[in-house]
């Protein structure tokens, strides 16, 4: 047997498609556009891909993109002066910050110094708190994205087993709040997690977000489990020199055992750009009525 | 075999000495008196007598204790309004709105006015985004009294399996995040999750907080755990007319399989004071020094 492959590339197709729809029809009943204002400070190759990356959608999905681009050098009170006139600037509903940002700048600062209702990445502590209490805030994107793969794959999700391996604050903590939002019964696993392949065992939905590359086995799954890959790992290719990408699930072993696993890549990665659009729609809505 | 009782009572009376022992040095050597301001809107008996509790006992650390007692017909507007003045008064470091309010009072609201800084309850959405992100924040008191009585019965909690039975966010959700924060295995578990016993049979750790009397039973505790019984409910008592106290845990039975149980009364219960003077100390100990 196979699992269902995921396609979370797709999914995410459909989602901007259906954010752009959302947008036109905001923009025709009050005039305005959604904006969406991305700070890249520094030369880090990666982070100016996915600038330029987010830069497009969002022009594509009907709202307006403002990048600011700031030199390495940039001194912290600079770049949370920007913050402070994109939090008071109608035009911008979203604010994000690329992180990595450069070692001499405090990253828990500046998230703090963005609006909570501008932020689109979900990271601000009053975010969190919003999540962690029920309450309507903005949820990170990545999470959120694993959210709509699942509840399009599984439907109603109340009830099930959840293990999500790993507990940092953009993944793996919203992840475990959203589960338990939609009353699954919630483990959150970690390095420390005595065990794990047993603990995994035990799920019905599996979200790995580790950053250890194809560390899920196909004997730590249920047979029949969802499994949510957000692992984005580079590893030497067959072909000396060259790389490639793969998940923290051992995709697989774990797709002849499993009853839907998403790809790495094509799965949850395409969903994050989509859901911060969606963030920012939701921000603009949240504000213009 | 019988378990280990844990002795709430005597934990919160050493808490509340080693409060009070550090409250004079404070006091002497900041020459500031910590503050603890306690609202009551309405006559609510109940509410009167933990009101009283708290004054007495925050005395008793050393503290200054003021009460503000509002009439049930108080409208929202002047207990706001009450707050904003505590909130800018430098002689209270601790601020706690006792609940229920009346029902024309949206609870939310009130809670989310009061400074997070003087929030010694934990229940402001800063403080609850905190303790979600690893930060520094003030922690609901049931939860972290719980917590207290874990650490002094097990010691180091990494890598041990809890079980979380309940998802508000007065104990559970707080509960669940603080023994992540102690790198447990943590499950949650609530009224959605399938076959409710042999999720709690996994545990090393297990803690009851749903408000349904005696509902966990021997059967579900895997031999030799620990298990803490936030319940407090009020039961009819064998001689007519007459009512006792038992905790969400069948004590009698599960004493016989558990390796430590807290009893109820004199379990987590009196921590939960306790755990508030200890909150409004360091509230005061954050704002000087």
């Amino acid at each position: 047997m196979s699992a269902r492959v995921i396609d979370g590339k797709s999914f995410a197709a459909g989602l901007r498609a259906r954010v752009a729809t959302e947008v036109a029809a905001f923009k025709a009943a009050t005039g305005v556009t959604p904006g969406l204002a991305v700070v890249l400070v520094g030369e880090d190759p990666a982070s100016q891909v996915y600038v330029r990356n987010k830069g497009r959608e969002t022009l594509a999905a009907g709202m307006a993109s403002f990048e600011h681009r700031m030199a390495a050098t940039t001194s912290q009170e600079q770049l949370l002066a920007l913050i402070a006139s994109l939090n008071t600037d109608d035009t911008v509903h979203g604010i994000l910050v690329q992180l990595p940002l450069p070692k001499h700048i405090d990253e828990a600062a500046v998230l703090a110094a963005i609006d909570p209702a501008k932020d689109v990445d979900g990271f601000h502590v009053v975010n969190a708190g919003l999540l962690a209490t029920g309450g309507q805030g903005l949820v990170p994107c990545t999470p959120l994205g694993c959210l709509m793969l699942l509840e399009d794959t599984l439907g109603d999700l109340s009830g099930l087993e959840a293990v999500v391996i790993g507990r940092s604050n953009i993944v793996g903590k919203p992840m475990a709040q959203l589960l338990l939002g939609k009353s699954c019964t919630v483990t959150i696993a970690h390095s420390r997690t005595r065990d794990l392949p047993s603990v995994v065992r035990r799920a019905d939905i599996v979200v790995a977000a580790v950053g250890r590359p194809e560390m899920v086995k196909a004997d730590w799954i249920k047979p029949g489990a969802t499994v949510i890959d957000v692992g984005i790992n580079r590893v030497p290719a067959d072909e000396p020199g060259k790389t490639r990408l793969v998940g923290d699930v051992a995709y697989g072993e774990v797709s002849r055992v499993a009853g839907a696993v998403t790809p790495v890549p094509g799965g949850v990665g395409p969903m994050t750009i989509a859901c911060l659009l969606l963030n920012t729609l939701t921000a603009a809505q949240a504000r213009h009525g």
